[in-house]
């Protein structure tokens, strides 16, 4: 008889997360699985044993549309590493003390780069103590900084609404006749995937962000200011697209840089909070002394399920599915991954890779797609990244909002 | 033979501020008129003669629909407001010149309060010289604070955004077993109703905010922070949604409570700009110790055309129609305002009433569609905006991207 599979969500949600967990479901129970488990807040919650019947919660169809339309992780998530297996083992005893009484012969683990090594390490003790449960990673981050796969689920819809909402702070901006910088911040702390399609926004009806800021970049503020000063002297409105995670040529975040000086107190009496947008808006400020706005995306930029990319969530349905496959194909210890097939039209298929080749590794925008003076990206990157945004999706509206899956 | 008419926008941009100008158009042009001008940057750019022949940019109907699509002023915007008639008749004579030059018979001014004090201005100046040129304000404001009128384009579509989003925050704030505030600053200085909105992400698939702080009510930093603790005893993670405008009772804006203070430098020696929900998520990190989240919707609230309510872009350009009407049909001096005729389903006409009634008055949220404690709105707010967020818009859609008209 078939073992029962389980499945968790870990790190950073996106808005396509719970697309690749309704892969995972629905491929299981259409292959016979009796019990498909989630855990609750990834692999820390079912430490705690806690977890649930996912059939209790999806019960049809219109559940699975609900759900592939819901941003954030529905089972909640977690950061939580788990140690390296010689540090600790009796924390892997434990845990697959706890798969065995579920009676689960299939893990699937919905994450980034520190989920895969979750996945990495839990495959190689089954290894060592002779399991047969079957480990797979599934790759997910806005961030899009996995190797190997052509791209990662998540980053589509979170660059969709990159380049959207852009443009039309682009045509806000320039609405008053007046000297005014907009500098707008963009998740990524390590890789600049995300603010580089920022870029996607230009067009015959957009002129796009002046200035673009990735972390691959060292950042020099006296270059900045310049550039800045450069563009003003053609167009009045300037706006400016950072990666929070820029840093000076010390190797400090840019956003860093007021973290000395907040230790004054405000009225209150308490610390400030900033950001890498704030910061140099108060540069700009200073210097150059016209209308400055800083707008962060914040959380919306990764949770904006309103604004998915079909070609995201088809895919992060599809690495669910396959997923889903490769485990009851017997394959373990392995991530699936995108590779595109074609151009125009674009095209995709799924496939899978040792997990130890994923994990811990990092994709950089490569040099030679930004340009020489390290302020935009180049036509390469654009090809890359434009039909990754391709498609909208229908969600469905009840009292003029999304409708999401309830709550569990 | 029929005189020419001239159009302008003024104040803050909204999402459907270019779906009234569409309709001014569209309709002056059906009713003949030869010459449909559009005033760049508003009366300030009329005075220095800065404007266009619409009929250069508007061609067909697919523009026309493009158009009401497109965020932000088409023609640019001013926040200049006119002088009084009797402190400088000059500029007056000024506009009048440019004005029979043009030979323009209608004269339509798209905007929130003060835009509709120039209509009245120009109305009585008129009025006083016996000039024909007839004055109609169309009213826009994402802050729907306008008297008289049910509601003003502009509001159905920012609630729309802010609902959705609040939505979609939500679902992201409670993705970790932590505790965890969210404050999330919503636009409208003087007026909650766009706060308030806020309330309209409740439903079986989503808890709503927690706690919605607006301008009305007189703001207490302790009452606060007790609401909040007790919130957490009972939920984890805490959503508030304050007004940028809330302030204590001594009159301050809670915003400026960090002026004092910043007059210290950062690190690049410059002063530091500061929110509302940045000094509140201070005082929260502060005394309770906890994970805060600052979230700002900035000029995306306003501006984001991809989540047009349909009710709010209907209206918006039939406001433009009534007002290209009105003006044909002899009225001048007044302004056109939308009148609820039916709640289920929800109906509206087009109406005018005299500008006087309307420029430089403030329509706040009733004090009896607030709770008690002043933190949450009630049931008569939410049947009141419900309707105005209602509909979707099937933008064009161009490489993953919404489409917009291409600039002037």
């Amino acid at each position: 008889m078939l073992k029962n599979a389980i499945v968790g969500q870990s790190g950073g949600p996106t808005s396509v997360i719970n697309a690749s967990l309704a892969g995972v479901f629905k491929t299981a129970r259409d292959l016979g699985l009796t019990h498909i488990y989630g855990m609750r807040n990834g692999i820390e919650g079912l430490l705690s044993e806690r977890y649930v019947d996912l059939g209790d919660y999806i019960k049809n169809d219109v559940d699975i549309e609900l759900l592939k339309g819901t941003p954030s992780a529905f089972l909640g998530s977690c950061r939580y590493k788990l140690p390296h297996l010689d540090k600790d083992e009796d924390i892997y005893k434990k845990l697959f003390g706890i798969l065995e009484k579920l009676d689960i012969g299939y893990f699937f683990y919905i994450g980034g780069n520190d989920s895969m090594d979750t996945i990495a390490q839990l495959a190689l003790y089954a290894e060592r103590i002779n399991s047969e449960i079957r480990f797979i990673g599934v790759p997910k981050t806005i961030d899009n900084d996995l190797v190997i796969t052509d791209h990662t689920p998540g980053f589509g819809s979170a660059a969709k609404y990159v380049a959207t909402s852009i443009k039309e702070i682009i045509r806000d901006g320039r609405v008053y006749d007046n000297n005014a910088v907009s500098i707008i911040e963009i998740m990524g702390r390590d890789a600049g995937w995300l603010t580089g399609s920022a870029a996607l926004s230009t067009g015959p009806d957009c002129s796009g962000p002046d200035l673009i800021y990735l972390p691959e970049i060292v950042f020099d503020v006296d270059s900045f200011i310049s550039r800045v000063e450069e563009v003003q002297r053609a167009r009045r409105s300037v706006i400016v697209c950072v990666s929070e995670g820029i840093r000076t040529s010390d190797g400090n975040y840019v956003c860093e840089y007021t973290h000395d000086a907040s230790r004054t107190i405000d009225a209150f009496g308490h610390k400030q909070l900033t950001g890498t947008a704030r910061v140099l808006g108060d540069v700009v400020k200073e210097r150059l002394g016209c209308k400055v706005r800083a707008i962060e995306f914040s959380l919306l930029q990764r949770c904006a399920a309103h604004m998915q990319s079909e070609t995201d969530v088809k895919e992060a349905f599809h690495v669910g599915v396959a997923a889903a496959r490769a485990a009851m194909d017997g394959e373990t210890g392995k991530v699936i991954i995108i590779k595109r097939e074609g151009e125009e039209p674009y095209q995709s298929t799924m496939g899978s890779c040792d997990v130890h080749l994923i994990a811990n590794y990092k994709k950089d925008v490569p040099r030679e797609w930004i340009n020489e003076a390290g302020d935009y990206v180049l036509e390469e990157f654009i090809s890359y990244a434009r039909p990754l945004i391709s498609g909208e999706t229908t969600p469905v509206v009840v009292n003029g909002l999304p409708r999401h899956i309830e709550n569990i």
